[in-house]
């Protein structure tokens, strides 16, 4: 798997002029070789690839890495690179240059005197964007697991509980049914605090008549899941029933326009357009989704001005929401695979309003 | 505070032959202003100060930024940034070379012709490095939560329970008692893999005769903590005994050295010098500690070559240890307040070899 990985990134190495790429973002080296560590560089040549790690990572390297030779840098790993770009004689490097820092960068310049050194942007992004059969099963696992973990915490979602308690108790059922981690900081979003799209738990208490959004996901297996329900707590007036309403309109509309060959800023149109009927276009400050991977925040954006072609084998987030100080907020979000055809909604849990 | 800390920097400006410091790190950015949120760059010029941020964040920052500007931007922040520094007139803008990307710097090169753009190296860090007596108190706080914690979880840490369980336990418990969350993975390490000094929880169950590494620290209010320490499961055989003692013996040192005015590197060589007496200092191979704060890993770092000199105001770990693959590992770690005469050791949890 890795090394068919490799050998896509290799092919790509002429048209960018490139003798090599040296890739430092974490997940990217992740995907091309399997380690799992938090600190490494990787150089991929026409013909080799060399992961560098320290030594607290010689056991987990020698298991982890396929198909990359394992070098355990002394010092920095960045000086080990360099003395094996010099002894390769790789004139022409390329880097990825929205992950490295500008002092990275100077170092590379200052050691490396003659050498070509080319920025890249996202050009593994652009190879994990698409997700391999088995990376669809691993994902499909992840939006599973969080699924059941949202039904088993649905008890504790109940008036006079804080927002911050009820995180609490999801982030731990997450991990007692098996999750890694949690994907990241779960919201719990009642009331008013419901109107603001990224809002922190609090100490806040849930009360009666509160729309609450629930946004979670856990890493399994090191792929992400993510997913916003909201639900009621009765009794719910007829204004919030119609923002709910309206919003799960736009979640339908945007994903029955999912597909291949599709752009990404037409999506996010669809569901704009459904919020305006409603009134509630200028409610919708977020752009429509994401892709989903290594990473819960990945290439594609699904936004206004996202030129990008969804692609089959693309796992997105579709998540319209609207937000209004009076009534609070309604967010509901499915992950979806991109298929030649249309889409298939991998999220499994209920989309009508249950009012608890 | 934060009006204090941003002066500290100013004053720092005209060494820099700078008219303004853009700040990108969000730690330092929260130092700086008080803002939370995880999206924002700071303009700081020599009579005001900016923060750019998103629509989303526009509450927040209106409660928590106190003596700089708030710009809502609509679209990249660094677009208006950049409107802002063209406006402003400032010729030379001095921006954090190890926080910002390649790509960043090059944009903002793009789009700021004819100004002088110097990079600058770990300037916020170098203030944030000595404490003032109330981030001292939040720090104090987060170590005695961390020490709880720890003291109400070893009932979990026996026989038969899986490294993942006990750490789930630990931080469950972090955040019911009141911790935002944990400062990083919580490590357990039980046995053999008590020998990996990075080893991270896995399904293995702790078993009888082994040594156990529980390595922790809470968020609360914004500040770390992290505590490392070494318990057995009896019975315990002398070998084990032994290189708890001497690693024992090894941090105490330390600690014993620990004075304003110090360099970093003598704090190190003195667990070392302890190590090698008893045959383990080859077993150690990780530096003595790290400062901690706002970020739980920030300067000044206690290695083999780091020529820093110790202040007083600074807070850092002490936390030397052995790993052998036969034995298994012992770690040992404080957190310890720089003064003038000397330490302070905020840690509470007692040293001494605890059998369970």
């Amino acid at each position: 798997m890795n090394r068919a990985r490799l050998q896509q990134l290799r092919a790509l190495l002429p048209g960018f002029k490139a003798d090599a790429l040296l890739v430092s973002a974490i997940p990217n080296i992740r995907y091309l070789t399997g380690f799992t560590g938090s600190s490494a560089l990787l150089l991929v040549t026409r013909e080799e690839a060399v992961l560098f790690t320290d030594g607290r990572y010689k056991l987990q390297a020698g298991q982890e890495v396929e198909h990359a030779a394992v070098v355990l840098a002394k010092g920095p790993l960045v000086r080990a690179l360099i003395g094996s770009v010099k002894r390769r004689r790789l004139r022409r490097l390329a880097f990825e240059s929205g992950k490295v820092s500008f002092a990275f960068h100077a170092a590379l310049r200052a050691n490396l005197p003659g050498f070509r050194l080319a920025p890249l942007g996202g050009v593994v992004e652009m190879l994990r964007a698409i997700k391999s059969p088995e990376e669809v099963a691993a994902i499909r696992r992840a939006v599973e697991l969080n699924s059941a973990v949202f039904e088993a915490s649905l008890g504790e979602i109940r008036p006079g509980v804080t927002e911050v308690e009820a995180a609490i108790q999801i982030d731990h059922r997450m991990r007692l049914m098996g999750a890694d981690k949690p994907a990241f900081d779960t919201i719990v979003a009642a009331g008013p605090r419901a109107a603001l799209p990224h809002a922190r738990p609090t100490r806040n208490r849930l009360g009666k008549n509160d729309l609450v959004i629930i946004d979670q996901g856990v890493i399994l297996g090191g792929y992400s899941s993510d997913m916003t329900r909201t639900v009621g707590l009765g009794p719910l007036g007829e204004p919030k029933r119609r923002v709910y309403r309206a919003v799960l309109e736009a979640q339908l509309a945007a994903i029955a326009n999912v597909r291949a060959g599709v752009k990404a800023s037409h999506v996010d149109r669809q569901a704009r357009l459904v919020l305006k009927q409603h009134g509630l276009d200028k409610a919708f400050d977020h752009s429509t989704g994401h892709g989903v991977g290594l990473e819960v925040h990945e290439p594609p954006r699904l936004g206004r001005n996202e030129k990008t072609k969804l692609e089959a084998g693309m796992v997105i987030t579709i998540e319209p929401g609207a937000y209004l100080e009076d009534l609070g907020g309604v967010r509901i979000e499915d992950m979806v695979l991109v298929t030649d055809r249309g889409c298939e909604v991998l999220t499994p849990t209920p989309k009508d309003l249950r009012v608890l």
